[in-house]
């Protein structure tokens, strides 16, 4: 086994760590200085958001493998489902294949998908996941042309109304079984999965060769707003290496992506703070 | 199989949804308001807080049957592991016989049990069942004695750090199986369980002659509050008429407890309004 304790070569950042740049939080650093800060501190790729991509997507893909990092992945499709979409059926389909697009301009081997909550007027999920499913299938193809995988991220339940209708790793399984194809696959994240006591024998029973991404943070105790208050690994309650074992002993040997969302908190602090804190974190505690 | 259109028999009154008479509140109604209220408007039964009945269990349980009403359940013993227990093990072990006894003088069959979440120093959620498994297995003799059956209600994932331990009926299963006492069961909640779509299979499967109480409410597609805003029947996407066949599938004759916590809208209502609304929505929805 590697020595993690000395090795961030499987260290990815997320951006939305840093503040995604909006609304005032985050230090407002550029792609640029973002790369520079992580490949000074031994991070080995990279993820972005397409908000922070633009028209650069091939030049900030280049500039990340010439800092010798690689871009782990590209953050995300547009919703698919639900009340979030972004219009009809024909622009939420153009939308999903301009992010797949931007996947391969920048060389991102990994677009996530969040799948979007119930669909108004039904109930339950079960509609909901047949259209995710068939968007999905409408798209793979496209995908596989780009060489991009999709990694469908079920989320926690509690945003089982507006933002996914996947709420567990085995319903993220069925959903890629029904569809079917080869390069759709998971992304296993703490938050969302953290408090699933059969995430193991899940993982070890029907993940091989399926987790696309591991997304790394914590859930806090008394967390405060379910989307903004995300914990730094260590600052929660979830059993950060028994997930890590879990997801190494199904096969996984791709990035770790920390994915801090913490308006609060972490937002707040200067950036070169926030990756210091990652790199120990993640070397002491994951 | 019944006709639910007209009969309110099964309904069930869970005073929460009134408003607790706490902080403004409510209407301030006494239990006596409630009930006569309530057999008014054809509940069959009522499932009081502790904080309602003071030293007044006899009185009042013998107030809802001369209504021609059951007292349906008691709510609830402590939390019984993780950060917001009451005291030490004595204190927490007190107060939960104290509700037992509640329930027994009350004339309710059933007492609701929370888990309580993770505990402090532990990571995940393991340490903090077998913590929560020891308690119970300790209690069950004193309730059995009691007549009072005890229901582990799993909470939804999001109280998974600080309120419960047990985030799905599986896993309530499972550890009613560790504590393996005959009046040891479960409840069946539809804001916490609505997102489980392996739950009909699993009611199916291992759930016949457990489950001991089942809550009505809605999932809010826009939750704004997880703990106080919660839906009225019919004001979210839980697939309700899915659920209830589950439940019955599986055995379950008991009685439909409605539990809404809505602190910015039912709560800010006229209980009488609100109580008509109940039976509206259990008539045409449930």
């Amino acid at each position: 086994m590697r020595d993690f304790s000395a090795d961030t070569s499987a260290l990815a950042l997320n951006t939305a760590t840093l503040g995604h740049n909006v609304d005032g939080q985050g230090a407002g650093w550029s792609p640029e200085q973002v790369i520079d800060a992580c490949a000074a501190r031994g991070f080995g790729g990279l993820v972005f958001w397409r908000r922070e991509i633009g028209d650069r997507a091939v030049e900030i893909g280049e500039r990340v493998r010439a800092a010798g990092m690689t871009v782990a992945g590209l953050c995300r499709a547009p919703f698919l489902a639900g009340p979030l979409v972004c219009g009809d059926d024909a622009a939420i389909m153009a939308e999903f294949r301009a992010a797949i697009d931007m996947a391969a301009a920048l060389g991102a081997p990994v677009l996530t998908l969040v799948s979007g909550g119930v669909e108004p007027g039904s109930k339950g999920t079960r509609d909901s996941r047949m259209r995710l499913a068939d968007r999905i299938a409408r798209a793979a193809d496209h995908a596989a042309g780009c060489g991009v995988a999709l990694a469908l991220e079920p989320l926690h339940p509690v945003y089982g109304g507006d933002r996914t209708c996947v709420m567990t790793v085995a319903e993220a399984l069925d959903l890629c079984d029904a569809v079917a194809v080869p390069n759709l696959g998971i992304a296993v994240d703490v938050y969302h999965c953290w408090w699933d006591s059969t995430l193991p024998q899940v993982l070890a029973d029907r993940a091989r060769g399926r987790i696309l991404g591991y997304h790394l943070c914590d859930w806090r105790a008394d967390t405060r707003d379910v989307l903004l208050d995300r914990g730094m690994m260590g600052d929660g309650v979830a059993d950060l290496k028994a997930l890590r074992r879990a997801v190494e002993a199904a096969g996984y040997a791709g990035p770790c992506e920390v994915e801090v969302f913490s308006a609060a908190d972490w937002w707040r602090r200067p950036p070169g703070e926030v990756l210091d804190t990652v790199v120990e974190r993640f070397r002491t505690l994951c």
